[in-house]
């Protein structure tokens, strides 16, 4: 780090003191990390942003500062003046920078006090999460939290660094906005110029992005706050950080060629070893097929593969009943693994969850024949014909689903990651990085109506007569089996985007109400554009090796959506609300006031 | 700019396009700026955001496209293939980079029409401006506009990379949090987590930065987007963005001179040509008696001289009364002008809607005495030593108020701004910067309650017994007579912290529901911190020689809060509002119900 501007606090960083400024008189600040009494001296790991390193407080070199050192606890703020000394060789602490020396201290100034902590800070183990929000100042004291952050400042500077030397600007969209169409539900915010109405917050800045290419900018990015109130699952926050971009007179190579030199950069900062761009294109379809999701983790294999024609004419009826109704048969060899029956019901359980009506188990034995319920059921030229198509050797352990496409994709995507991580078969520091493209523009849902499985701003290749042909100029990036990004060059003029809202059963009216103002810009001479938006949450948690997004921000919301630190959401006063035209619902209030009251009644336990 | 990816749309930015490339054959892209035929040709000023560059259509080079060409109208969407060729040297425009070629097209390709805009695209004259924020994307492509959004995308990775460069870490801090302490309204945002809770948009991101301190980050910066629900007036908006930042383990200097680093760098980037750091630094006292503000405008005379000594024991009533009452008696000398008793009418109006009870004027005669209402009523003593304080020259007109310190400061500072404008004293090209230091730290109501002049979380010098001597340790940035940013250092002990907020009458009760996780952050051992905060829109406006802070940025809102482009507020459906456990007030209903009505009923015109 920069040597700090020398002050009466401090002239240089903890971190940065070595052997090569031994004898040199510093003055540091900081936290005590630690401290341990020996053989009547005090020693102090200090603690700053830059590292740790020891204080050692002598009684006769110094008398007032030792004896001010035995008040020091953890988490102490304190400046010390003292000597960088080298340490004894056998005293020399070869896992940290500085452990060569020590500083021995002649002056002591203690800021502030510190109560004890709720949980260590000193180590980086686990702690209750509730407890770590609620202290959330402390908790990103520790190391891995004070590691993430730091990524994620070097992760943005990143992609800002790249995307300004290709002559994008960063340009900010309102957050105060009209609703706009992801598909989640707006955060609302009521509005005192106008009672009864509402601003909405932005699911994404994706209509700003579109006006600001017809308003002639060519080349925009932002890292770009976003709200969804959806129903807590996953690992979704109701704010969550983008990086969004867009470009005008660009085809889908131009975006993916952007975004691959952005994220080549971004892992080379974060020490993520991807291989090096271009990445892989798999097809939606292909993706589905061989790995059962649009999200394809290829770190390890466990690939699915087609058993329907090895079915035909089958006299298995629950495998003959799905081909006859339109369905698939699919299998993925899971290889020589010994399960007991009940971890075999609980395969057949996460099948279940994923919509599957079934799944087939079936062991291959030394002779080729199969211990399987379903052994009796089928001819041993179906038994040797998949254990051929699916490779399996004695041992192996092989697992079928017969059902709708879709179905069968889903169960058998979700067996191929359950059994990956029980059995670990990620190698260790593998990274797969791929572009998924060639996306059906819409999928049908059960009541016939169509959905757009990007968003409606698409552009769609094939025949607009024929919903369910057409394929999107979409593409997604999968890092680990993680969607990371998504975007797609768009519409661009006003008729395409019209016939494609009606297909989505939007009409005219309802078309000019929700996104009026961008039909009414495409108008005016839209050049064609696209662009991409990047989970910068999700990207930050996975160069940290963290398991959740809250590990990669600041000051996360709970799973719950609720903040533990602040106590947010919270009521407000009944005038607040009667400046915005609004009343909480009578059957709210009553139900706040009896919680209020159970509060306040005295405990009967 | 850097060369484009070649693809089918162009290989080359139109303003990029100079003599040197003559000969070349070029894939250009963009907008019709304008069309001119002349002698069987057409001629189309191409407009991309690199530039401009002019297409020149032959008959019989490219009848095709020339045939095509006929139908391009203002702001079609065009590529066009051709050859860089040398204008003859009585066509050269020396005033556009591009204006000693053409390119001669051989191939045109139109990718979109438009319709006719609604106001001219290529002319940056006034325009109205609800009718500029409805059709935004037509307005963002006037050069004016253009410039400025670039401008402010320059601006904001400057601050980054001079922060980045001194070890500072952009850390995001939430949106949806708890309501914050500025003192204006929240936005609410109701919860549907929690039905009748809310979340509230955070006035500035002021106490996640202290806990960003206390949790051991050190430099912290961010571009934070803030939200104030404040009465329109002056040039405000709904959302504002910030530079935000906070240090720990120093003093004002060390605040002062990051900023004073990042301003440089700013201004140099922004071709503002300010003194060389370090700034000036005046006291609050200085700033409110000589300029008559707390944002002086230093780049003119006319200062404000305090006037009382000279009338001690005068005969005239008015000023002894004021003397008398503890206020003071402060004066300017206008200079030599000529006004009509219509425009000194006008002044004194202006002094009264500033609080003054009166205002006196005075011009000086060849003989010395004056020309004043009060001529009569003063001693020739009184008037020569007035004359005399004020420099009065023959001509002079002398302006003199007599009230509370307060209100005779802001009227005579309100004048002071008044004269300057109405007579261009400000010297073209002038920008003066400077300091603001030593604000009170208090300010007392006409209630007798104690205000904080900057936020309760300010340090104060003094007698914490004293709230009215008390001095905060904050500073203002003024430019030019405008407050760009202002800061301060922070309290850092829970026992400080807790007797500010007493003397502003917040209980312990109070302040635990409102701040206590800042309180119970400042437990653990907080650092010495202080920062500041950078108005970037006020900022942009000033280097970008814009009158509103809407002119440097995308899509603001209009002045009254209403967003034109969006039909931001709107109502929502009731179902919504269930969600969130509101309803809208009856009242507010019949109203909204009745415009509905309104709006749907026949016209009777």
């Amino acid at each position: 780090m920069r040597t700090p501007r020398p002050n009466r606090y401090r002239d240089a960083w903890s971190g940065d003191l070595t052997a090569a400024r031994a004898d040199e008189q510093v003055r540091v600040a900081g936290w005590v990390h630690r401290r341990r009494d020996h053989g009547g001296l005090i020693f102090i790991d200090l603690r700053d942003r830059s590292g740790i390193v020891q204080l050692t407080f002598h009684p006769d070199r110094a008398p007032e500062a030792h004896r001010l050192a035995h008040s020091l606890r953890s988490e102490h703020v304190l400046t010390a003046v003292g000597t960088v000394t080298r340490r004894d060789a056998e005293n020399v602490n070869p896992n940290i920078p500085t452990g060569e020396i020590e500083v021995t201290v002649d002056e002591l100034i203690v800021h502030a006090s510190a109560e004890t902590p709720p949980f260590p800070i000193d180590e980086d183990g686990p702690v209750n999460e509730e407890l770590r929000l609620r202290h959330r100042a402390l908790d990103l004291r520790r190391a891995g939290m004070q590691e993430a952050i730091k990524l994620r400042h070097v992760v943005t500077q990143t992609m800002r660094a790249v995307l300004t030397e290709r002559d994008f600007l960063e340009i900010e969209t309102p957050s105060l906005t009209r609703s706009t169409p992801e598909g989640a539900r707006d955060y609302l915010v009521p509005a005192r110029i106008e009672p009864g109405s509402f601003y909405a917050l932005p699911q994404s800045p994706q209509l700003f992005k579109q006006l600001l290419m017809i308003g002639g900018f060519e080349r925009y990015f932002q890292i770009a706050r976003c709200f969804r109130d959806e129903d807590s699952r996953a690992d979704r926050q109701p704010e969550f950080t983008q990086l969004d971009l867009e470009m005008s007179f660009v085809d889908e190579d131009d975006v993916i060629e952007t975004m691959e030199a952005v994220m080549s950069a971004v892992f080379a900062a974060g020490g993520l070893e991807a291989a090096p761009a271009p990445w892989p294109r798999m097809s939606y379809d292909e993706a589905m097929l061989r790995f059962g999701s649009d999200r394809p983790d290829t770190r390890f294999g466990l690939e699915i593969s087609e058993l329907g024609p090895l079915f035909e004419g089958t006299a298995f009826k629950v495998f003959a009943g799905a081909l006859a109704s339109g369905g698939v048969i699919r299998g993925l060899n899971a290889g020589a693994r010994e399960l007991p029956r009940r971890e075999l019901d609980a395969l057949t359980e996460l099948a279940r969850q994923h919509g599957a009506k079934g799944l087939v188990w079936a062991f291959v034995q030394e002779d080729g024949t199969w211990r399987s319920p379903v052994a009796k059921a089928l001819s041993a030229e179906e038994i040797a014909a998949v254990t051929g198509a699916l490779e399996g050797k004695p041992g192996d352990l092989l697992l079928i689903v017969a059902d709708r496409a879709a179905i069968a994709a889903q169960a058998l995507g979700a067996l191929r990651l359950e059994l990956a991580d029980r059995f670990g078969l990620v190698p260790e520091g593998r990274h797969d990085i791929l572009w998924v493209v060639d996306f059906p523009m819409f999928e049908q849902g059960d009541d016939g109506a169509w959905n757009a499985l990007h968003h409606p701003f698409t552009a769609p290749t094939g025949d607009l007569s024929d919903p369910g042909s057409l394929r999107s100029r979409a593409y997604d990036l999968v890092l680990d089996g993680s969607e990371i990004g998504g975007g797609s060059i768009r519409i661009s003029t006003p008729e395409v985007q019209q016939q494609v809202l009606a297909i989505l059963g939007i009409d005219a009216d309802e078309a000019q109400a929700r996104f009026g103002f961008l039909l009414d810009a495409l108008k005016y001479g839209a050049p064609p554009h696209g662009g991409i938006a990047m989970g910068i949450d999700r990207i930050v948690a996975l160069l940290a090796g963290r398991e959740t997004i809250r590990d990669a921000m600041a000051f996360p919301k709970a799973a719950s959506g609720t903040d533990p630190l602040t106590g947010a959401p919270a009521p407000v006063d009944e005038a607040q609300l009667r400046d915005v035209g609004l009343g909480v619902a009578p059957e709210v209030k009553a139900q706040q006031a009896a919680r209020a009251a159970g509060a306040a009644a005295p405990s009967t336990s």
